[in-house]
């Protein structure tokens, strides 16, 4: 199979932990090629006998994302999903500014049919249990209810694909009541009550955070501005909390394990025609290492087509 | 000074924990009166000495709000918020359905005059300094960006009135750089902005979960639909984290000691004409205790006084 993509310019650690990670992967048997500038990134770093797709331009942060990507057309953004448009990779791996990947996978991948908008689906790491999928973490900030509709069927289409069967979906909500929820929800709601399965998996109603982290639901749908502002909540608690008692009890952080909720997977961008993972800004080794496998490991079910079928269907 | 007035019907655990509560409130020297059914509390719970304002009638918790304040013109709620409109008591307690307590609240003791609407306040405590007030937690659910005006204008007033000095306003957003938020939040800061200090603080801009937590603003600006996504995913969160950590590590629950997630103080009803907590549903003996503490010692200051006039002065 074809290789995974990894954008050496993408986040804050770039492109030292990035290329670290990238040959991490490949020593485990993960065939990965870099985006980015060619001359400078082995002029600086040790990149052993990795690939790199040149890619001489830099994001200017300063800008807007749609700006940005103007101003860039040979970022490594850019370059990397041209590879993944042609299929000579097969996902790309990006810590890049998420507004200016999103905005340039629409443009070189295109959205897929039937759909109004990608989003973003990050799974929410449970005690015990496969993990919530909670789609949109971001992309799309003013929502009408048939995006969250839209939103809902990627998610569920998703599951299925990557293996999961029976998917219940849920409303990110301020309360379980019938009448609970903004305008927008609550008409959401309704539409994906009419559907009903198999288009939209069973519909189980407004969902609370602490419900959807106790297996209330598989699907966690919400605007982007919510979906995020619940994200960046579960992190900012976990690591206030864990924090605190790191000099109480040392084994804090360890005792956690696999709750890294300080270190939720990279993002996966649904509804473009391309695997694309977004990752953190401030992932460092460990998360770029984790984008990469989760990348390899998916690609290798060739989702895509699945998912193709299963919205075309609806 | 006048008494507390606990509704003795609110909660899950009401009344045996709302009324143990009262009493040891009581023990302390915090004035304290009950409102609920008399006869059937008197004959059914050590009552101890505590005065009983009669209230026969209870909520019907299927009704919506609206119903069930119609249905139950004697609730507890009815009866505490009446004795409160005329003065006989300082504050009113109650755990019960918080939409009820809210439309009961905005009928029996109206809105301050220059607001468009009340809006729910909580402290969220950080690991150091003082918390930071979010508002709204969760009364208004669709919110036009007056009405986020409205909430920084409180949540300034508030802080100020209860001994403050300068005051930062964040508005609660998925990232920090100028073009972030919904449309609403964007044109929110816009007419903050223009407004200025002192009406509604030094304005900050938009604030991330974490940045917030971490000390970030002192008043954080939210719709009440985000405001308790967010809340809740921080009790949720620090629930899953401790829950994890128990069977590993015995002293993680004290460790945490004052940073406890999951047991915010009761919310502040601000912006109608008298002091009212709204307590979690799921409050027990030390909830609703500390809330009864809580509202003793605001209503000490006299803050509506004060609020009334910073407002005025908008």
């Amino acid at each position: 199979m074809s290789s995974i993509c990894v954008d050496a310019c993408g986040g804050d650690q770039a492109p030292h932990a990035v290329v670290r990670a990238a040959l991490t992967a490949r020593a485990d048997g993960v065939p990965v090629v870099l985006a980015g500038p060619a001359d400078r990134l082995r002029a600086t770093l040790d990149c052993g006998d990795l690939p790199i797709l040149d890619a001489p331009e830099a994001f200017d942060e300063g800008l807007s994302p749609l700006e940005a990507i103007r101003a860039a057309p040979g970022s490594s953004v850019a370059v990397g999903l041209q590879a993944l448009h042609e299929g000579r990779v097969s996902a790309l791996v990006s810590c890049g500014p998420s507004g200016a990947v999103l905005l340039q996978s629409v443009r070189t991948l295109g959205v897929m049919r039937g759909l109004s908008r990608p989003a973003l689906a990050v799974s929410l790491p449970r005690p015990s249990g496969p993990p919530a999928l909670l789609i949109d973490a971001g992309a799309n900030v003013d929502c009408r209810s048939e995006h969250l509709v839209d939103f809902a069927r990627l998610g569920v289409a998703w599951l299925r694909a990557t293996g999961r069967e029976h998917v219940r979906v849920g409303l990110l909500s301020n309360g379980a009541e019938p009448g609970k929820g903004t305008a927008v929800v609550r008409a959401a709601l309704s539409a994906l009550a009419e559907l009903g399965p198999p288009a939209v998996g069973e519909v189980v109603g407004q969902i609370e955070p602490h419900v959807a982290l106790a297996g209330g639901c598989d699907v966690l749908v919400a605007d982007g501005f919510v979906g995020n502002v619940m994200l960046k909540s579960l992190e900012a608690a976990h690591e206030v909390v864990l924090g605190h008692l790191r000099g109480r009890i040392p084994d804090a952080q360890s005792a956690l394990g696999e709750l890294s909720w300080s270190r939720f997977g990279a993002a996966s961008l649904l509804g473009v025609e391309g695997l694309v993972y977004v990752g953190h800004g401030r992932s460092g080794h460990a998360a770029v290492l984790s984008a990469i496998r989760e990348a390899h490991r998916t690609a290798a079910r060739d989702p895509l087509t699945s998912l193709r079928a299963t919205l075309g269907e609806d």
